[in-house]
């Protein structure tokens, strides 16, 4: 098959891909971002394009109005490329200040930077938790080395290290060949005037580079969350721990599936597991790059990377064959990694530089998830508490410092895709008047929305709960209203009429994607059920409950509560802690004791299988009603609906 | 330059070499063993070689007979390379059955192997010496792990673990990442059953390799000594310590000068460092890979090599510029490297296997000198003992369990060359009539000589002094018996008549060879009296001198003190040691407790610049007389010499 140029409008990108490639991948591989929701499977109608030029192998699709069918619209998700072409993204499709999660929380953990490692005194934010000291995972220092002379003229290296531990009392020190090979020159060079770079790894510390004069302020450090959909870096002075700036992409594995199984599936094939590897680390290259040049940091510069993400991604960031993680008995091949040198693993930073991986638990609890409760601190808690990470996974982690449990939920994709990057024309509050049924949509950006948000969705389904719209079983009831309709033979709801949207369509929510959503809040609830139980516990006992994942703070507590997604607690108890992946990461990265607390917590978390508990199934199937078969699980909520 | 082909008979070596390369560099380059005690500068007439065919330049030598030169005869170091060239290496020019010393000592300060490391009770030798407990620098063992289960889905790197914890404790294990990556597949297509290769490095234990079923039986390690002549290896099974075999070769970095200050100066030059790195790492690839074929051993199996050598040595080894080794002063790279992966140095080996040297104390005081404290105990000893290595540097340590100073006396090459392996047809025993001026010979074989032994000559030193054939400045009297002659304006002295020898000529010891072998023997006595002065101690206050270096067990310690090599003491209070330098790697290579040793006997060794103290070049004058100017120092021989 050959090749074929593909150039996306307005942005320019030019993607080159094999015949037989869909559209939407294309887009993804070259950073040109249209929103799908559904990843790529038809479902969402989120991926409109414009064809100007070239061949067009497209399935026809009930999201598009023959008018924009005659100028040239398809899904972008359903064309199949077969030859040049040019292709217009559409303004109601672009993404531009569309946001990825990004916020964390977790800094509270960290003393001060300022002050000097010897100085912190053991200190215990309100919480209980406790502090860390600030030593990043790598530092430089400017050292001005004695010049030999015949009554001291110990070796090179026993000169550099007798200076370093005038600074740093360090019994082990470690370097290696490919350094002493450089150092006679070097010191000779620099006037014996010269920068290492030094860090901890596996216990030892090690002379990671040496420089000639003074760099030492120069140390950069990179902390990444690496999700299956995206990827997002921030790029810290690992002097001063402040974050210079965050950025995020696409995760360009998508060209080769929306999610984990989909990329093991393709790892498998001849050749895969490479292909994913260099996709993933593009990713995080152009990231790391784009962030460099925008703050005039040489790369090189950059000398620590720690990266959070589930288990498949580490697998495949690392090059490890991820094939057994989806077979049972679900076995990883590793749930940490040694640090490793940033040329091992493809990089780009400095290449003698480091890059670790936060430890994960399991094929479905990943580092992420470790990186989550460290941000979190729930390991040092005195009472209970549980963290929900809502992704394409549910991760759920209940404990306190006495003891761990995790486990992972699949929820498919629906608190993914749009809802993950809530752009600035979405609705994302959603309010429905219980006489005349009309609706008020709160969008993001105060404009007309074009699209709805995760947190949208959750808003809506428990609105039409509230008013009756849609029955305990998620049915749309047809003849309310007029929003309530069918189309093509399914039942749909109009949330925004085309006349008030951004679109030249009505903007609805489909029965199936109530459906959909109503097994995703069910594998959620009933995994939080489940693993409470295991350890003796009713959800009732939990007295924090941490919300990580793409929500962000849009998620309405009470919605998720009436809709059966959160156990009904007091709002008091619930507490969102944003993108909590990358905020472990940075913790890690920038305190050697936070890095140390992670391998404890991955080591402490007991996993629960939820497809070997025969409990599982039973709480599942009771989940799928709204809120619960046993409604007396939710008292809120059964007072509301006023059974 | 063209290259040219010279083939050596009977060996039918071949070696490609460049034109203006002489006979000898090209021999030695091939391994075609050629004597040469004066390293290739045309002093020792040892290196005769016939050429057969080919075109001859070469320079006239008072060594070679009229008739000799009629037949084809040339001193290969003579001899410049113009065109292809058939060499025959004749009988008495020939090493075969030559021996580098290759017996050690040591193994007495090793607990019995077939004991357990937790069976071993600290013990302490007779000499009150402690102990080494066993444990190779690399172990394998055969582990079932436990196929996973759904109960039982830890990691595949967790499984690996928890098998080698349930056999040894080991709270930190590393792995690196190709190892991971493979470890997958590995195990399945194992059945679980695999043999991990440990092994502990820079405080932390590695896995080192894995591999597919029960391999334990098969894990083997070298023991090397890297001398400026002559390189040694001995495979030894690290299951038991048992050595299987040893061999020895001249270092093919002859090539390119006979002693460590010209070898600096050939790697000063632009590439080299490279050419010497390659030749040495060559010459102890052939030793392993003959050893590995003889007792059918794949090199795979061949997990941990320890080397020693002198700190020139060693950083070419390494591949680490030694320029500032030679000069002012005098400042290595580094005396010691972290071990490292055998396929960074080139060492063919497993390449995953380890390669570590013997730390080293300076410039001129390397591994193999600590390899030698290791191997003699003095670092335990109560009362001062000394160690004197004698080669082309004479190494002297003084210490005891409370203290330590080292030095370096530059011998030249008066004890290295022909003496150094001394071959089945040398003088090495001597003794003079003192009426008829007669010369009895020992030789070693018991045939006819062809040449002489460094012991030989202090031998024969001794005895003419004894005589008073030569003076106490050492200057032969011509007259006394027709053996003290003039040959060429040149005293010599014969010690073999041509008739009684194996070859058709006299065998002399001529003039210059003696005031070298005074300068060398003056070097080390002199330093040893320096030495002992620094402590504040004589010569006399020593307990115990160990010798090492090439002589082994053949030299007269007698007659060494006669022409004050050694100082003036009882003989009981010498020992020989042997090859030190091995004998020490291979303790290291048993057992990680003597690794630890040899890294605090380098730690705490002072090293004493020669060149840096006032009183030595006054000591070494003095010492240039037989035995010394002042008489009193040597009391046996002012009675032996009635003065």
């Amino acid at each position: 098959m050959g090749n074929c140029k593909i150039t996306f409008h307005p942005g320019g990108q030019e993607a080159v891909v094999s015949e037989g490639t869909d559209l939407l991948a294309a887009a993804i591989a070259v950073g040109a971002q249209i929103p799908n929701s559904c990843g790529g499977k038809g479902a969402c109608g989120e991926c409109k394009v414009v064809v100007r030029e070239g061949k067009v192998v497209t399935e026809s699709s009930r999201w598009l109005t023959e008018e924009e069918i005659k100028t040239g619209y398809v899904l972008a998700c359903r064309t199949t490329v077969v030859g040049d072409m040019q292709v217009e993204i559409p303004a109601e499709s672009r993404l531009e200040g569309g946001k990825i999660l990004t916020e964390t929380r977790g800094d509270e953990r960290l003393a001060d930077f300022s002050s000097k490692p010897e100085d912190v005194v053991e200190g215990i934010v309100p919480e209980g938790r406790a502090l860390f000291t600030p030593s990043a995972m790598t530092t430089k220092r400017f050292l001005r080395l004695p010049s030999p002379t015949i009554d001291d003229n110990i070796s090179d290296l026993d000169r550099l290290y007798r200076e370093i531990r005038q600074w740093r009392n360090i019994p082990q020190l470690h370097i290696d060949l490919a350094s002493i090979r450089r150092l006679g020159g070097l010191l000779r060079e620099s006037n014996w005037q010269v920068t290492v770079t030094i860090g901890q790894r596996n216990g030892i510390t090690e002379v990671i580079q040496i420089e000639s004069g003074d760099t030492s302020r120069r140390n950069y450090g990179i902390a990444a969350d690496i999700g299956t959909t995206t990827v997002v870096a921030s790029l810290i002075d690992l002097n001063n721990g402040s974050v210079l700036g965050t950025k995020a992409a696409h995760n360009r594995q998508i060209l080769y599936g929306p999610d984990v199984i989909t990329r093991i599936v393709y790892a498998e094939k001849e050749g895969g597991l490479g292909v994913l590897h260099r996709a993933v680390v593009d990713t995080l290259n152009d990231l790391i790059s784009a962030q460099a040049t925008e703050h005039r940091i040489q790369l090189n510069d950059v000398t620590a990377l720690v990266l959070a993400g589930n288990t498949t991604m580490t697998h495949l960031l690392l090059q490890v064959d991820p094939r057994h993680l989806r077979r049972d008995p679900y076995v990883p091949t590793t749930n940490f990694a040694s640090v490793i040198q940033a040329v091992e693993s493809g990089i780009k930073i400095n290449p003698r530089g480091w890059v670790a991986c936060m430890p994960g638990v399991s094929s479905y609890v990943g580092g992420d998830i470790t990186s989550g409760v460290l941000a979190s601190g729930i390991e040092e808690m005195a009472q209970p508490a549980m963290l929900i990470d809502l992704g394409t996974n549910g991760e759920i982690v209940l404990g306190n410092r006495e003891w761990m449990v995790c486990c992972s939920a699949s929820a498919g994709t629906a608190f993914e895709g749009r809802g993950a990057r809530c752009g600035p024309r979405s609705v994302q509050g959603v309010r429905i008047d219980d006489r005349n049924y009309e609706v008020v949509c709160t969008t993001t950006g105060d404009t007309t929305p074009v699209g709805i948000c995760g947190s949208g969705y959750i808003d809506a389904l428990a609105e039409l709960l509230r008013t009756g719209i849609v029955d305990r079983q998620g049915a749309i009831r047809p003849g309310i209203t007029p929003r309530a309709r069918q189309h093509n033979g399914t039942s749909e709801f109009v949330m925004v009429w085309a006349k008030e949207s951004g679109t030249s369509r009505d903007i609805v929510i489909p029965q199936p994607v109530i459906d959909n959503l109503i097994r995703a809040k069910g594998a959620i609830y009933s995994g939080a059920k489940v693993l409470a139980g295991q350890v003796g516990l009713t959800l009732q006992d939990i007295d924090k409950i941490y919300i990580g994942g793409g929500f962000g703070n849009y998620l309405n507590i009470e919605k998720a509560i009436w809709i059966g997604l959160l156990p009904d607690l007091p709002p008091e108890r619930f507490e969102f802690i944003g993108n909590s992946s990358i905020a472990g990461a940075k913790l890690a990265l920038l305190s050697q004791e936070a890095m140390r607390e992670a391998d404890e917590i991955a080591g402490r978390m007991t996993n629960i299988e939820l497809c070997a508990e025969p409990s599982y199934m039973g709480e599942y199937v009771s989940s799928l009603f709204l809120p619960h078969t046993d409604i007396n699980l939710f008292p809120s909520v059964k007072q509301l609906l006023g059974i």
